[in-house]
């Protein structure tokens, strides 16, 4: 059938009972009614992965990975894209698979393990052209949208001070120890990496950052702490920025923080004006003209702008939430699956595979700068 | 295939392409991967129908909500269940043909044009046994759940004082001149019926008191406004409210308080605490326990109880918003569909043809009271 | 010395220690340095009088406000206002001995006991033409001042619905039965007239709403309840409202609202915006205009009116209070004082012996309509 | 006359009209009723100085403040304190010149100019036992001193992770060169200092998380910039700060922040619970225990501990501000003074001497790391 003319068939790899992030994947990519999923590898264990699959009442549920990527490439009626929603450490050989088939990938973030994966995976994806989507969901409420609208078109004024923060507390005691696996695998080197907090939740902030300003960060001086006795990555992390174009500022992170709970929140101050939106109120974006009063500017407002309101769906007063901000991200993901199978070409509006890398070198740098006693050190340039 | 081992199918009448509450139902219905829609009698007009139904791409699109309803019984694969979204004169005949075929059913509010047909539902639907359920769909947020819990846990205390608002701008301009057609049908009795604000959203008030309270509206003293010249029906309306066990307060409802989107709101005074809950930020229920701090009960925490628990699905400061709270209703239809077709008996848990026919009580007597200069009217009983 | 050289003289009657209001009164009464309080005859019982003074360093202290009024009147030095702070059934008798010495009054609010000696102080203070401000202080914070001036610039259009309430909760127990003194005399019939929460806090919303808004309340609808056993005077109010120019709305005021100090706050739309108000967090004013994002006015800011600049002793970010507003109050009245004095006429700016009247009146007519039912009943015109 | 049985006498130096400052010294020190200010040396231009006495009723004017000194010094109805409210690098000399007159002096901050008048002070006071007070204000709040007592009695637990920040824009245009004075001298190193911004409003950063944590700052890594072209000062800082007890965090201070007015806020992070406080919203203090609900507590209610009820004038809902706040510094230094003239030791409560110099040690240090191309500096032990 006309791909126009159907809803998208999307499969999943990971993300099966238990895990939180893996219904949030479900929900967020039909949500727009774009897309349905049909097919999963939801778990290593071949049983869990069944049992997950028949919960979801998908059509198809395999044992591994490797053989959902064979054959569903095989299939008539095969996935139209892959979510990879695994542990940090499977994404690439996950996202590796697929892109060899030639389908689409939209996966979680940090993009990668390493690195050198990072590189890899741009340099894949631009070979293939095809749609690599990185879970950078953040940057799919229609009030961030806004505020990058309002720093494009200048009403801002030029950049001079940032503040982003991503406050959290579930890692305030050691439930690593605890059997919780979410918490195991974020503290364990061997799966989620060289950092925890900063590659879980700071990469979210440099994303965000990035996202709305425009501009890139050039030298980091990271402040990392580790406050849980006997864990081996830091859970707690200040950042000093330098950015491009003069701007300065800090970027914080926390998964230590007694009582927050995702206090992701943004603060821009330019010669015009100042910004600030918060995660946990998604709704209102606050702008801060100079001389003049604050504005609460609201999702769903006739006043907004034009990418604020198309990833809008219901009116002022009914608020949106994390779901819908993250189905953002899979309706355009959707529209340039559709547009590229018809011979056109995407039209973006994600975070894409560069977006991926810029935030693992922003966690190497991190490292490296508290490494050295919390020293500045360069981001690579471009 | 097994009902339990598949995702409902459910039809749609009304809510074709423009009517905003259309979509609110497919996303909410879709949402927690418990049903599907996959047909549709979408609007009166057969071309938009057809237009609507492929937007959305239906596997059927009928021209009148009749063929619809014996085509879907007749086929080995039908609906489950049938989703009203038309004008209110259009709910009760809708409801009926479904119901005749055994289909159940979830119906927009208010769940009638007449008082009469609220009666002749509750008689219908009590004696075919069917899930009937009314959109009421504040009643799907976790914190109202938590309030409702706390009220019957006693932690309140006795109720004194309620407060309960519904504000909207929406139609402070004469809208209806324009085209638009929601303002077209709202203000016109003919399809609204016998009011236009406390018909609209003066009813989710009353609902939502009684929900939160278990306390049942005695008398009402309603006096109503039309601030836009020409109008047929009211646009404002302030109701003083004598409730059961002595509870005093009021209801408050207006379409023309400008710069309002949906701003619900309810306050509840205790011998015990205070609680206040605000519809545009919905992810927290304020307490206020006497002599103590105020509280911020935040959905997704785990101290919140077992109901609001069931309806969370993302952790503490992942906001959920109007479309989760809409989906947590079709969830515990979907629950009991399933069950009444395997024989169990229904859990409930959602607003039912009672609660339906209590709305269209209150608009009566509030209509009434608003007729006699103001004065106080009772309630029908029981 | 020429009173332009020097501060003020003020005596104080009532306020003695333990009565929270004497203490508003001194502070407000001096803050802005146009004032002292030298004199006082501080209770009605002669050593607690005296201890109060003392506790005060007052230069002179009174057994009773007769003799006071007599040796203050005598002496080249002495008080050039007389400050009441006594219990309401004893405002009358104050002011008329000080009002008959010349001595100039501010005067605690409700303003009498009964209309028929509202009346009278009309008379007497307009015949005599001295100075005479009642003291609702809420009119003194400049985002009060600042709304205002929006409404009377046209700004907010025509007023359409109005909504004002104060809650609080120190008399949702029989605090009255503990000994507490203020709860003493306001729920007594013999002290406090024939109302204790309208004559308490409801009398000031019905002052902020005149002041705001510039038009007067014409019929009231009025349900009185009295939660606490025993108690002889009502507890808590719902008034629906008529105003002028076909503004609707409601008055809410209550002293058993469980976890409630002093929410007093105020909703304001028209046909070009809606204000909003809240005591509790005083410096900000939301302006709701049509069709645009929410504006924050901010006390202090270089965007704010005449009025309340003049008001306005911090920047932007210090905060004023409700010491602050009160003494506002005390700022106008002395530079009133000064200009009568100097032969000048006075400016006015505070609220006037009318005001007070208009009070009382509110006060009879919603006891009249709560004992009719809670049916309506006109306010006097004019 | 006895001290304890009149109004102490309060002289001061600066503050002459046009200075806003002045006026928050001669509200602050009267509003408790303990003190009048009776003399002033106000301005270095006798004219001025005259005037600006005149405009507040002073008794006594003075062209200088070291015959202010002489003068005081030698009367029976002399000053009891002086109140120093010039431009920084006036400070040292005018405590001095009081000091050696055995006057009680409260300063405002920075303490000195430099370093070592600083340490001068130290050494000249606690010889000389006078009450020294610094006007680190937000201190005063009684919010604040609820944070620190919860600190103090372990109800936070260990504190990891602290945030405070102090937000402006009056600098964010080359105000200086429009001839506003206060610009003026703040940006100036000859009467400012090495610093701008952090000896503005970073030393009443540093003082409030010292004052509530009781952690002292062990080492700073700051990043200054200078925004606004041709300022020879910074005004802007983001600093790291490594705590004593192995606490982490950032102080941020900006006076070029486009719509912030004085946005000083704070937040701290504990293994038991977190804590929350505005300066802008000075009465609730949030605090947010590990695994339960947020709570707000309010300046004037009942739960509040003693020292926050001890500098409290009006009851819950009724908000004090900024004056208040300062206001309780001279409520506490004015008992001091009555204490020490009667023989007993002073209670202290208030900012110290000791605490002046170690603003001045914070100043100098970060100045000293930004030099240094922010990198780690340690700051003084003990």
């Amino acid at each position: 059938m006309d791909i126009n003319k159907r809803r998208l068939r999307a499969g999943i790899v990971g993300g099966g009972t238990g895990a939180f992030i893996g219904s949030v994947h479900r929900i967020a990519s039909e949500l727009d009614g774009q897309s349905l999923v049909v097919a999963g590898a939801m778990s290593s264990d071949a049983e869990k992965a069944r049992k997950s699959a028949e919960a979801w009442h998908l059509d198809r549920s395999y044992d591994s990975f490797e053989k959902m990527a064979q054959a569903e490439a095989a299939r008539g009626d095969g996935i139209d894209f892959v979510i990879i929603a695994t542990p940090n450490h499977m994404h690439f050989p996950v996202a590796k698979a697929f892109l060899e088939k030639g389908i689409h990938v939209v996966c979680d973030k940090p993009m990668t393990f390493t690195l050198k994966e990072a590189e890899d995976l741009v340099a894949m994806v631009e070979a293939k052209k095809t749609i690599f989507a990185v879970t950078y969901n953040y940057t799919g409420y229609p009030a961030v949208r806004q505020a990058r609208e309002m720093v494009k078109r200048g009403e801002i004024g030029d950049i001079r001070r940032v503040m982003v923060e991503y406050l959290q507390d579930w890692l305030m005691e050691p439930l690593e120890k605890t059997g919780q696996k979410q918490a195991a695998w974020r503290v364990d080197p061997e799966r989620a990496g060289i950092s925890c907090c900063v590659g879980d939740i700071g990469t979210h902030c440099e994303n965000l950052l990035a996202f709305i300003t425009g501009l890139k960060v050039e030298s980091v001086c990271a402040d990392f702490s580790t406050f849980v006795a006997g864990r081996r990555l830091e859970d707690d992390a200040t950042v000093l920025l330098r950015m491009e174009k003069g701007a300065r500022g800090s970027l914080t992170c926390s998964q230590v923080s007694c009582g927050e709970g995702n206090n992701l929140n943004i603060r821009i101050y330019g010669t015009k004006a100042g910004l600030e939106w918060h995660q946990e109120e998604p709704n209102t974006l606050t702008v801060k003209p100079a001389g003049k009063a604050w504005e609460n500017w609201y999702r769903g407002a006739r006043y907004m702008g034009e990418e604020a309101k198309a990833l809008t769906r219901t009116p002022l007063g009914h608020p949106e939430g994390y779901l819908e901000a993250f189905a953002a991200l899979y309706k355009m993901v959707a529209t340039d699956i559709r547009r590229v199978k018809s011979g056109e070409a995407p039209l973006g509006g994600y975070p894409t595979v560069r977006d991926g890398l810029r935030g693992i070198q922003f966690v190497v740098k991190t490292v490296e700068s508290s490494k050295k006693g919390a020293s500045w050190v360069d981001m690579p340039r471009g």
